[in-house]
C-alpha cells in the first residue's frame, strides 16, 4: 500500500465486507434536507466492523489479533475475529462505558483493562500482540483500517450520487479519512466536513495548524461523546484528511444531546452520543455549512442504554 | 388485476417504489437467530409507503386520493400524494395517536375526524371521494396495496434466501397477505407466520375459522399495539393469508413492550408497539415457531414517542 489509501483497495475492501457488514440505507431525517446514513445498525452497533474486518482480510488470516479501543472497536474486531474463527485480546481503558466492554465479553475476546492513555493503550497491546504472536489490529491510524471505514463514502455515493455536503463524526480521524476519501476520489463535488465535540476539538486544531495536535485526556474526558475522546488524530488519518476534508466544525453537548433526541423522535434511530455529533453539526450549524441541498450525516454508532437516553 | 396479487404484479411495484421507498436492510438482533426488517425507517415510519405509493402509481395518477386510517396509512397516503404532486384528504378516528395526526397535517393533507369504528371511517371516506372526484386509497383490502407490502418479502429473500421463518404482524392483514404472498411465489421455503395481540386476535381466529370474522372495536381498544386494532382482516388480505400464510400465532401486553425495549437496546431501532409484535412472537414463543435458524420478523412501524417507552 501507498502513503494513501486508492479507490481500488476501497472498492475490494467493499467486497470483503459484502455479507459482513450491513448494506445500510440513507433515511431521511423528517424536516429537514439530511439523510442519515444509520451505521449503528451494524452487527456491532457501530461502523467499526468495517474497518476491523477490512484490515483482517486484506492478506492471509492472522492466527488472533489484539486491539485497543475505548470500546466500539474492541467490539468490531472481537466480532471479526469470531466471524473468522481466530481469538481476539482487547486492551480497553477502564473508563469505557460497561455496556461495550460486556458486549466484548459475549463476543468471547479476552478482556485486559488499562489507564486511559494512548501510550498505556497502545504499550499493552503491543506487549501482548508479541507475547501472542498476534497481529496488532489499530482502531484509525491504519491505511487498511481507513480504506474498510471508506466504503461508507462509496455507499452514500451509490444512493445519492448528487451529495451536496456530508458530515462525519471525528474522533481519530480514520472514518473522517475514509470517507473523504472515498467521496474524493470518486470524482463527487460534495464537500465533507468533521464535526467533532468541542470539547474535544484535537482534529479542528490540527487541520487548522496543519499537523496532528493532542489534547489533555482530562479535557477530552469532558464530552459525553465517549468514542471521540481520542487525544489526537492519527498520523496516516491526518495525511488524509489535510488532502481531501474541506473543514471541521464542532458543536456543544447540548446541540449533541438535542441531536440524539431528534434522531429518536424523528428517524426511529437510537445513536450514542458520538454517533450524533454529525447530525448536531446540520441542525446546529446548517448556516455556517457549505450550501446544498442534499446533506447527509453518518450516525456512527447506538452502543448507549436508551434508559439514559430517555429516562 | 385477478383474485390474487402475482409475481409479476409485485415485482412492477418494486420497480415503482424505488427511490421512493427506503431500501430496509435485515439487522440481526445480538444473541438471537433473528433478523429485524427495520420498516420503521422508511419516510413516514411505516411500512405503509409501500402500498399506498404502489395503489397510487399502478395506472394514472389520480387527481387527488382519500383515505381512512388509524394513522400510518393516512401519513403514507399523504406522504405519497405529496410526492405525486395530489391533493390528499384523511379519514382519521378520532382515538388515534396525536403524533400520527399531526405528522400527517405536517404533510399537507385535509384531515377529518371520525368515530373510530370501521363503518364510520368506510362511509365517510367513500362520501368524501364521491364529492371530491378523487380516487380512495384503501389501507389493506385492495390488490394494488397488497402489491405494494409484498415488496418487502421480495428484498427479504434477496437479502438472505434461505430464510426459515418469517414472522409478519396482522392489523387489517394487507402487511402479511402481500409477504406471504411474496415468499411462496418466489419459490422459498420459508414458513411464513403472522403475529397479532391476544387483545386483538381475530385474524387468527379467521385464519383457524376459515372465515374472516370480526372482533368488537371495544375488545381490540385494549391493546397498546394501536396500529392493529383494525376489526376484522380485508377479504383480499384474507384470500391471500389462506391461501399462502403457515399459521398465525398471539403475543401479550408485556411480550411487546419486552420486544420493544430489546429492539432499542440490542438493535437501536425504536418500534411503536405494533411494529414490534412480530419480534415478541419470536422471542417470546421461539419454541412454538416452525423449526430453523435463519428467522426474520418485520419490525413495521417506529411512530411512537420515545419518552413514553423509556421514561
Amino acid at each position: 500500500m501507498s502513503d494513501l489509501v486508492t479507490l481500488s483497495e476501497i472498492e475490494a475492501a467493499a467486497r470483503r465486507l459484502r455479507g459482513v457488514a450491513v448494506r445500510t440505507p440513507l433515511v431521511r431525517l423528517p424536516g429537514t434536507e439530511l439523510s442519515i446514513k444509520p451505521e449503528s445498525l451494524q452487527p456491532i452497533g457501530a461502523f467499526k466492523i468495517r474497518g476491523a474486518y477490512a484490515a483482517m482480510t486484506v492478506g492471509a488470516v492472522p492466527v488472533g489479533v489484539v486491539a485497543h479501543s475505548s470500546g466500539n472497536h474492541a467490539q468490531a474486531v472481537a466480532y471479526a475475529a469470531r466471524e473468522l474463527g481466530i481469538p481476539a485480546v482487547l486492551v480497553i481503558p477502564h473508563t469505557a462505558p460497561e455496556l461495550k466492554v460486556e458486549a466484548c465479553l459475549e463476543l468471547g475476546a479476552e478482556i485486559v483493562l488499562v489507564e486511559p492513555t494512548l501510550e498505556a493503550r497502545e504499550g499493552t497491546a503491543a506487549r501482548l500482540a508479541e507475547a501472542h504472536g498476534y497481529e496488532l489490529i489499530p482502531p484509525f491510524d491504519d491505511l487498511r483500517v481507513i480504506a474498510g471505514q471508506a466504503t461508507i463514502g462509496l455507499e452514500l455515493l451509490a444512493d445519492d450520487p448528487h451529495l451536496d455536503v456530508v458530515l462525519v463524526p471525528v474522533g481519530g480521524g480514520g472514518l473522517l479519512a475514509g470517507v473523504a476519501t472515498a467521496i474524493k476520489l470518486s470524482g463527487s463535488r460534495a464537500k465533507v466536513i468533521g464535526v467533532e465535540p468541542s470539547l474535544a476539538a484535537d482534529a479542528r486544531d490540527s487541520l487548522r495548524g496543519g499537523t496532528p495536535v493532542s489534547w489533555d485526556p482530562a479535557k477530552t474526558a469532558r464530552t459525553m461523546a465517549d468514542a471521540l475522546r481520542a487525544e489526537r488524530v492519527g498520523d496516516i488519518p491526518f495525511r488524509h484528511i489535510a488532502k481531501y476534508v474541506d473543514d471541521i466544525i464542532t458543536v456543544t453537548e447540548e446541540e449533541i444531546f438535542e441531536a440524539v433526541r431528534r434522531l429518536a423522535a424523528g428517524a426511529h434511530l437510537i445513536a450514542e452520543p458520538a454517533g450524533a455529533v454529525a447530525t448536531a453539526g446540520y441542525l446546529a450549524h446548517r448556516q455556517a455549512l457549505p450550501d446544498g441541498t442534499r446533506y447527509a450525516a453518518i450516525l456512527s454508532g447506538g452502543n448507549v442504554d436508551p434508559a439514559l437516553l430517555f429516562g
